[in-house]
């Protein structure tokens, strides 16, 4: 099997999505390369793209040769209430870097934006509006794929980005980062997701996507995926699913996800899923009917990989990566101690408890707040 | 503070251990790499060197960011037993990209050798003395600064190894992967440590280094250093201590480390130390006399940064990975959340007894044996 | 404070509950006497009441001195389908030890029967009434003072049970064995709560009890009386709330409870609660708004205790059993180590959270089936 | 099988160890009865013999059914510095309820005492000798059949107290407290045995019984008895070996044991012995060459009955509260369910590894001190 696609012949995203095709997203930025030094955790922003190219053009390389069909512009917060001046380089630089990648591979290129960091202090419209704009116009003008708004909140922002986003003539795909009780006002995500597709629908006619990202496990989202489906059939309306949940486990956070959990962001370490939790998380979140699918903060590439491994039957082929991976093991059939060996098999990942060797720890923490 | 050190006038790894200097060493090439999609787990072979350098040349970078003093050439298990007729290229393209990388910032070279696959099976000590000539050769050719050996589980291949190695008129380091029950024929840390330093003076006049890597964590692989020292201390010799242990909790590993742990080697997320815990490992290692501090499989940039950090007040600078963290978690004391800036202090992280989210797993494993 | 109430003066059940007074019930028989060698696991009959009364005087009088305002007959499955002609003889000694016991403190001797045998294979409710009807000739012979229908996972069988046991003239508390996904055919808590209620109020008026026992932990069962609570509110019905939970951690078992755990029945020790546990359930029960508050299998003497000290405020009084213990360890402040005289204050065991001392252990199991 | 032994025609103790017969001793008098309300945890004394002797026999006579062959008199810290005045009744008290009891069976009544609360302060062997030779008048008036010296800090007060003991013309036991790092001199556990077992031998010719109690779980005295045997097999010296530990599992606690363990003694639940950990520990006890197996704090009823039912085979008979034990399970092969039925089997029980119900909380703490 060798991946599909040529450049030139690109099929776009919602082409994809509408003729069935499993889209792979790609995994998380921020926190991997807070890991390998380039971002500060706490700002959270991405000005690496001009500061070290080389880290993020690699770690995108990475993302493409696990299987990722979409580079994300890595602009998380790059607007000019986060980075001031700096906010237009970044813009421009990240969908170079993007393009460069997603030219070696069959991936499309999305221009991401996310929630301001005004909303929560003033729901000025027309000034949050402006910020999203003026991503907006970089994107039109680096020519991106598609559109991503992506961690929001407040389904009242979702909305307000999706209707700037549709102003340019790309599809756009949102994700709020709510859990199963819903946005911060409480609405759940089966409105959320209602409210989110009729806003694109009032603006274009034909698809969306819809869906949640960041802040919760795998587990957790797949069930707001749930109740955002359900939101969407019972209100007759049409979208996409996508899904891009953390890299790790979190059953124990409360309504604002991860960050309140008291090991956010320096001690997450055991809580990282491993690549055989990813391929059920995939396997689950296909079944549920979702085509988008891939991953925010913790998700490394090798996290992409399994998604793509995973899904490699219904999809024909594997990702470059996997030149490197057995699969479920398969590698470690000739080691050279017979119980290695027999770890070379499906059922043994599969069943696999792994331990912490943290005796001290306890398994679940209570939210700090 | 800024990195010291100018290109061209480096001090030698002797010249450094003997002033008393921390040298920080490097981190995970093969596991980290595998996580990228660059290395198979199963075989462990460093072909990326040629096929990929892009990647490892990253991975260096990142390294030589968060302070390691040491750009060991990705050549493990990089010799004719293992790679065929690859392996001198291999060789000559990995000294090329450690030296490239050596050259932004003050590191030295380090031409890498390990165990071969032989010893187990027929004790020919023409044939493996052979293989590492062989690798030597291209080290020399290369003009490395100096040599380790590494990851042995029997002390007299060690020796062998150093033998070969001081045919070169370089600077040889020695790392065992034991714990402290001793190699596979029961020889205790201190007796292996005495045969090793032994050898070293018996070709040459002179200092040289010993200690651990890879198999064992942190606090079981000082624990076997500090046999080590007990047993060079009994013998009245002198070595500069070098560990490099693994970035996992394994305390619940046997005699043959953490390969047989049920999680290895694709279930061991849940084991990742957090910086923290580096900062305590350093601190320790430090305490003990160990001044060549670095780590093996499971050590990520950032393990290798918070080594630069704790060790900041005896050296006297930061890293330059360091621009993008705040020590001790100081980056958050900006956070809009009174309890997330909370955590912006050294007793939080210190004291953070991290959860795994993971209930229906135990915090120990049997080995696998 | 001393215990109230003088024998010949006693206050009845309802006539307690309605003056808003707090009702201790009892603990475990089976599992305790299990434990101290006298019902065998998987039978869980109590032929001990004639074989060893000594041990069952006993083990009342633990409970006596606890606290506890009921002396519940040790008949639980003592009835023809379980015991064959061994139930009459059982049915009358159990009374009278309850009664022995009772005379000597301020406790009432409650008559109990539980779920048939036969219900799950055959619903014949003439078959099923007579047995119920059985026992409770037994219970009008010895004049029990109330009487108790217990553990029924169906709820039409408990409505069989109570409208037997109206048939007396005696007060009439039924619980079921259920957590918050309702009856083994799916009927939801609130609704079993008014069926039972309903049944109550259709042959007599005034009031009557109803809740929940074993099966399920305390928190769970406390979830579950809440669910009960509100049918009733939103049926306009009025009934003393009664709650009997076990005294194990069980939040994760399935429907049928901690039965299909794989501990039950011999491996439960890890899960048993503290005092510490059970003082803070008495509080929360108590919010609810119930004030039958005792325990099922697990609950030992001690927990019976806790209850009463949690609840002595309210009360006024503190249990015989309390002359032997510090409220809140304060029996600690005399010893000789100053760490653990540090252990006499309710902040330091409120906030205790256990060890178990099995690192090889999970906290959290899958139910088997 | 039945039990063996008829009153009147009992072995004395040395003639069973002598003749290499298994003796099972008793369980936790103390913790077991501060649960059930008669003992105020602090103060750990025995005056429940005279102020409820009801409760006293009923232990008494579960251990009886469980298989001890030794009632020892509940007389712990029933000296005149502990209980003033009181301590002549209840030591009298004692030893005739123990007697009482060991008239129903094959147990001999052995009288108990322990370390005084002098010998910390102030090393006054006259004034300390004293007081076990007021214990001891009482115990050969009521003509006890053996003596027991247990529970010793420090090895020069367990000398003490043979010297007192060995006055009577009666077997002495003496068992420490202590775990494999030695006394709180820091006398090795080797040394102890050797001291205690001369002392004895100075004194009268023939055996004498050595071991622990007390303060560390099965695993760790196990290891500190496999010490004690070496320094006596090292010295050529004969004894005796006996064990009674925690029921408790305790790895995680220092050198003074589990007292320092912050559960202690409020929240040690969690740590509960299961009858499968103590059929092991009999079993390791019996291959290490112990006789005289037993518990100590934390042992109920059913683990005393745990180590007869594992060495019944040895043995040649089941104790009399195996008539409601199924041996490894067997009493659930009757269960409605099938996946209760197939807990009926040894595999199932010796393989499971029991979950906490706890998941914020630990598995392992870190002593107090």
């Amino acid at each position: 099997m060798a991946p599909a696609g040529r450049p030139g012949a690109k099929k776009g995203i919602l082409e994809r999505l509408e003729s069935g095709e499993v889209v792979i997203g790609d995994g998380s930025f921020l926190i991997t390369l807070e890991k390998r030094g380039y971002v500060k955790a706490g700002l959270w922003t991405p000005e690496a793209v001009i500061e070290h190219p080389d880290a993020v053009r690699q770690l995108h390389m990475e993302f493409l040769r696990a299987g990722s069909n979409v580079m994300q512009t890595f602009t998380f917060s790059a607007s000019e209430d986060n980075m001031e001046s700096k906010w237009e380089d970044v813009n421009a630089a990240a969908c170079d870097l993007a393009r460069e990648v997603a030219g070696k591979g069959d991936a499309l290129v999305a221009g991401g934006i996310c929630q301001t960091s005004i909303y929560k202090y003033q729901k000025d419209e027309a000034r949050i509006k402006k910020l999203f704009r003026q991503q907006l116009e970089v994107f039109a003008w680096k020519n991106v794929d598609f559109l991503i708004a992506e961690y929001f909140e407040h389904v009242e922002e979702a909305v307000w980005a999706v209707e700037v986003l549709k102003e340019s003539d790309r599809p756009v795909a949102v994700t709020m980062c709510i859990g199963p009780e819903g946005d911060m006002h409480d609405i759940t995500p089966g409105e959320c997701a209602v409210r989110l597709v009729k806003a694109v629908l009032f603006l274009c006619t034909g698809a969306s996507i819809v869906g949640v990202n960041c802040r919760f496990g795998p587990d957790t989202s797949l069930k707001t995926m749930e109740l955002m489906k359900e939101g969407l059939e019972w209100a007759g309306l049409k979208a996409h699913l996508m899904v891009q949940p953390l890299g790790f486990h979190a059953p124990d956070c409360g309504k604002e996800g991860f960050v309140d959990l008291p090991e956010y962001p320096f001690g997450l370490e055991s809580r990282v899923a491993t690549r055989w939790d990813i391929q059920k998380y995939a396997r689950e979140a296909y079944n549920l009917g979702v085509r988008y699918i891939g991953g925010c903060c913790g998700f490394e590439p090798y996290h992409i990989r399994a998604i793509a491994e995973e899904l490699a039957p219904e999809r024909g082929f594997l990702p470059p990566a996997s030149e490197k991976h057995g699969s479920w093991g398969s590698g470690l059939d000739m080691h050279t101690k017979p119980w290695i060996r027999a770890r070379a098999r499906r059922e043994y990942w599969e069943n696999l408890l792994p331990a912490s060797g943290r005796p001290f720890c306890p398994s679940l923490s209570k939210p700090d707040f």
